[in-house]
Formats: C-alpha cells, structure tokens, sequence
C-alpha cells in the first residue's frame, strides 16, 4: 500500500498566535481529484481533533479514510469535480510538526517546549498549504468539530479566501461544558504518573491516562438515545467478562474499552493536550470585541450550510445556531440543517446517509466555474 | 455539636440479594418530628450515592444537612406534622456497616471481601429500621437520585408497606449512558495505582482516582446550560491559575477541582465502588419478566408524584415517565412533575423553590391521620 500524503513546509519562523514560533515545520496533507485551470474548483477540509489528513482512499492508498463515505468519485464530495484537499491539522502527530516532533534547535523532541498552539496557527497552517497550491479562494471550506472552528478562523484571519462553507458540528466558542470535559480528559492524562511532565516513552506511556481520556471522549461523542437502541443492558458473556474486581460486565463498558485501545499508543499524548486546549481557547467573540454575533459577522464568504445535531452534547444545536445566525449576519446566503441522528456529536462519521445529503446537496448546488 | 445519629442494628446474618451475608451489621438513620400514636404519619427519605442520614438540621446537631431547606418545621417536609426518617445507606461510610467496617470475622475492614451490594439490599436495610421504629405502614417514601432506585424496591419487595411516593429525578433501571459514566469514575479509581485492589490507606491513597471520578461526576449531575449562564469563559485571575503545564485557566475548571476537593477523602473510595455498581444493576425490570413496565405494575401504592429535570442527563425525563406510567398502569394516582431547572440531575438540591413547591404540596395533599 503506497502512501498519498504530501508534506508542506511552512514558512520559518512559522509565527504562532500566542508568541511562539517554529522552525521548520511541516504540516502533512492529501488531495484527490484534480484542479481547473481556472484553481477554482477546490474544497478543503478541516478534520476533529483526531484524524489524519487520510479522508478517504485513492491510488497510492487504498486504505479506507476517516470519512471513506463521503469523499470520492460520486459521493458527497465528488472528487470528479472538486478538487479536494485534506490538511492534517498543526500540532497533531499525524504526519504534522506537533510537540512529538524533534525540535531542530535542540535534536531532542519538543515536548512540553512546543510553543502554545491555537486553532488560528492550524487555521493559518492551512492556508498556507492552499495559497501553496495556487489557490487564491476555495471553492468550499468544510470543517468538522474542531475543524470547524479551525475554519471559522480560516475565513476570520484571511479574508475572501473561501467562497462558500459547510459548518459541521462545530461552535463559534467553547463552552463551559465542553471546557470541563476537556480539562478533565486532560487531567487524566497529566495525573498519569507515566505522563511525567510529558517526558513518557514507550515503556513508561501514559496508558491508563489515555484510555480514561478516550472513553471520556467517546461518552460525549455519541448520545444517550442510540446506546438505549444499541446497548441496552445487554451483558457480556462470561468468558468476555474481567476476572477481576469491578471488571466490566455490560456490553457498553466492552465497547468503550475497545475504543480505548484503538486509541491509546496510536495518538501521541503530548498532541493531544495541546490540541484539546486549543480547542478551550477558541473563541470567535475575540474579533468581536467580546461578541460572538460580532465576530461572526467579520468572516466575508457568499454562501454556507450550517449542520448540527439535536443529540450533541459537546456541541450543542443551539451553537450551530449562533453560527447561522453569525454568517447571516455577515451577508451570507444560509442554510441551517438540524438534523435528529440519534449518534450526538459523532453523527457527522456515522450517519453518512442525511451528512452525505446536506453536503453533497449544497456542494451541487454550487455555481458552476 | 450533638449527633442525633443513631444505629440500627440489623438481624445477624443479614442475608444480601446476590448471595452473600452480613454478621452484626448496621444502619445510621436520624428522625425529626414526633412518630403519632396510630404511627401513621411517618416519612421515610432514601438518599442518593453519597449524602449521610443528616438530611437537616435539628437540636441534638444544628449542622445545616444535605436537604436543609426542604425538610423541618414549616417546610416541604413539614416535622411539625411528619415524623421524618433518613436513612444511610446500608454501604455508605456515613455511619452504616460499608467496605470500610471491620469484618467480625476477621477482626480487619472488609474492603473487597464485603459482599456484594444490591440496592435491593439497601431497600431491605431502611425497611428494617422503619419496622424496629413500630412503624407498619410509611405515609410517604420519598426516594431521590440513587435512593429513588432503593424506593422502588423498597415498595416492591415490601408491599402495603407505603401508602404515597414521591419519587425524585431517578430511574426504573439503569441505561447505557449512566453505566458507561459510572464505569469510568470506577475505572479512574481502579486504576488509581493507590487503590491497590482496595488495600490502600492514609499514607496510600487513590486521591487521583477519586478527584477524577468526582469531577465527573459532578460534570453529569449538572448541565450545560446552567454553565454558560455561570462560568461562560470567565477566565482565573492570574494569582488563582496553577503554576504548571496545562493547569486551571478557567472558573469552571476551578469549580470542580473545589468539587473534588470536598469529596476526596471524605468518602470511602471502596464503598464508592460498590454502591456505585449497586446503581448499575438496578433494573426494576427484573421482577416484571424483563419489562419496566410490568415490574412497576407490582408495586402496590395509593398515590404517588413523579418529579424530574429536562436538563438531566444522567437520569433522563423519558425515565421519569416511565416511573409515573408504571405506577399509574399499577393502580396508583400519579401526578408528574416535568421541571425545567437548568442545574441538571442536581436540581433537587439546588432547585429548592420548585422542588419544595412539588414535595411540600403533594404531602400537604396527603389526608389526615
């Protein structure tokens, strides 16, 4: 199997929102399709907090993408007329510069010496991949949970470079809920004696912190409505059960413990902290002089599709609201798609078939170029 | 300060739903108000996971209690006309026989040897103080969180043992979601190197595993919604931030570790444990031949109100209803009681006003004895 990624590298010093700066960096992405001549057929996403730039398979890797579904030739978007690009995010260990990377000033990994990262340096990261592809204007920014906001900078901090956006159950700032779950996944992680300030290795690795941080996740990433469907209080068989003191016993505890270990050892800790944070730091009131309706209201594009989902509880529906009401505001013809999947925030990986109607839907409906 | 504390000794052996049995074992409860000559007026109150017998203050110990304001003279639960009792719960350190009490047969605490613990067990315990108490019949179970679980058993394996419930923002069984996060909180405790199979101590003990699990809890108890309103992104003043990597930033954040810090070594992590899988095996259905519906059907009351939260996401509204369907397809009046309190789970405790409102005005209902 070949491998499709493709490495950009940043301008040095690749100077960071809150001070810092790099040297070197590289962030990794993807594309499919081709572009015009006119390099106005391209559309960009921006990935959660844990994918690859890998959306979905093409020749050189066949291996099925984080969102196989959705992108490609005939799906939603449709690779035989978009020209579609996928940036693994600054900062994530997917192929980017993130705090695992050798900080070439010392040959030694950054670690916690990776400077503070916000969403604008992965906004900003991004964009500089497109203007490297001779991009002036996307034909369509799509981001995704965290994506999202990482997009809502990317129109915010370079103005007229994105034509139309699809907002995917996503915030214009992170709430306090949101907040407290975050922190605590992270706390999990940093209490792990084998974090031990972030200087872990292979055989001393924050395992147990990580799991607790997946599982926390995965909770808050699907809905209460789809495990009464799915789970129920189905128990294990015996013989999957722990032979040990409050082992699990349910099928939900089982499915949470297969999550975690796909997870842990595959997603560098350190990242995620500094990820999970950036995602607390986002706020779009900061370019509204403490409004978010005001900061909305600077992002220029014609045109949006808003999704949310009504079983969300990182990202609530009335979020997605807030963002419509935002780019209305802004001049933005809008479409608002409250959807009822019984997934919550993971709806937009798992209920392919009303996700892949809305966006395919709004991209077809794009003016030709 | 007095303590108005008293023991219940149950009779030895106290034999447990799943098999095991308990030698000298006891209950704490407390009384406020004076038990009538026809014993007719008494008002048993079953708590949630972690508050003792002292529901409310009274003169032998004026320390405010978990329900201060909604129960004494002149309140909702009026001690001037009902001869209230409270009682811990069999498993709970506040005072009842739990993991952390020394096993007579061993002359050492029993921590992981202690049986393993039903709510059903729990119900057994209160009823058996209720009888030693002369009482035959209770006017009123009120049953709240995890102790609106034990009222449901109560009332079914007792039955003609309780003329009115009022049942508080609890459930029939319990659903996938509260599992999943009870597991994790088990989980960050389990894996807490410190707790050490349940053999820690003073010098060795899971401070982490519980500070995590408390603040997880308290995240569930509450809602998103009463947070934006509370905490929005209100930022530490600098001098209240932690000095370390990726430490408290925001209020809300300093909001639980305050949370955890009143909790951790204030509950005995191993009863934690078991009174927390205690609510996971709930399931009403059991004794309906796998129907909530049919085993709500066996619980034989004259009346009952139901009361629940919109914004509760571990015990949902829908399971409400289902408690007040039950009871009603049973043969009890019921009146439901849907409030829209933003604190979440913990409205009964926050939510006095409305709360009161309901609880005092069904008892005011009751007829005379």
């Amino acid at each position: 199997m070949g491998d499709a990624r493709r490495y950009f590298a940043l301008p040095s010093p690749f100077a960071m929102k809150r001070g810092g700066e790099l040297h070197g960096a590289h962030v990794a992405y993807e594309t499919w399709g081709t572009l015009n001549a006119a390099r106005d057929n391209a559309v960009l996403v921006l990935t959660g907090l844990s994918p690859s730039a890998h959306m979905t398979s093409c020749e050189e890797d066949p291996a099925p993408g984080w969102w196989q579904e959705m992108a490609g030739p005939g799906k939603a978007i449709d690779t035989t007329r978009w020209f579609a690009i996928c940036v693994n995010s600054l900062g994530s260990d997917k192929g980017s510069t993130c705090p695992a990377s050798i900080d070439p000033a010392t040959g030694e990994p950054y670690r916690l010496s990776f400077p503070e990262l916000a969403l604008e340096d992965v906004a900003n990261a991004a964009h500089a991949v497109v203007a490297s592809l001779g991009i002036g204007q996307l034909a369509c920014l799509i981001g995704c949970s965290m994506g999202g906001m990482s997009a809502l900078a990317y129109m915010l901090l370079h103005p007229h470079s994105v034509r139309a956006h699809i907002s995917v159950d996503t915030a214009p700032q992170a709430q306090p809920f949101a907040i407290a779950i975050r922190s605590l996944q992270r706390e999990a992680i940093r209490l792990d004696p084998h974090w031990n300030e972030g200087r872990y290795d292979d055989a001393s690795y924050p395992d147990i912190g990580m799991s607790i941080a997946r599982k926390l996740g995965v909770i808050t990433y699907r809905s209460a409505m789809e495990w009464n469907g799915r789970f129920a209080r189905i128990r294990l068989d015996p013989e999957q059960r722990e032979d040990e003191p409050f082992g699990r016993e349910f099928q939900v505890e089982s499915y949470l413990e297969g999550h975690a270990r796909r997870f842990v050892r595959h997603f560098d800790p350190n990242s995620y902290l500094y990820l999970s944070r950036a995602s607390d730091w986002f706020d779009i009131a900061e370019y509204g002089r403490g409004s978010v309706l005001e900061g909305l209201k600077r992002i220029c594009i014609e045109q949006a599709m808003v999704i949310g989902v009504s079983t969300d509880i990182l990202f609530p529906l009335q979020q997605q609201e807030q963002i419509a009401e935002g780019l209305e505001a802004a001049g933005a013809r809008v479409e608002f798609v409250a959807l009822d999947s019984p997934q919550g925030h993971d709806a937009f990986l798992v209920d392919i078939d009303n996700y892949s109607r809305a966006i395919g839907g709004f991209l077809n409906r794009l003016p030709a170029s």
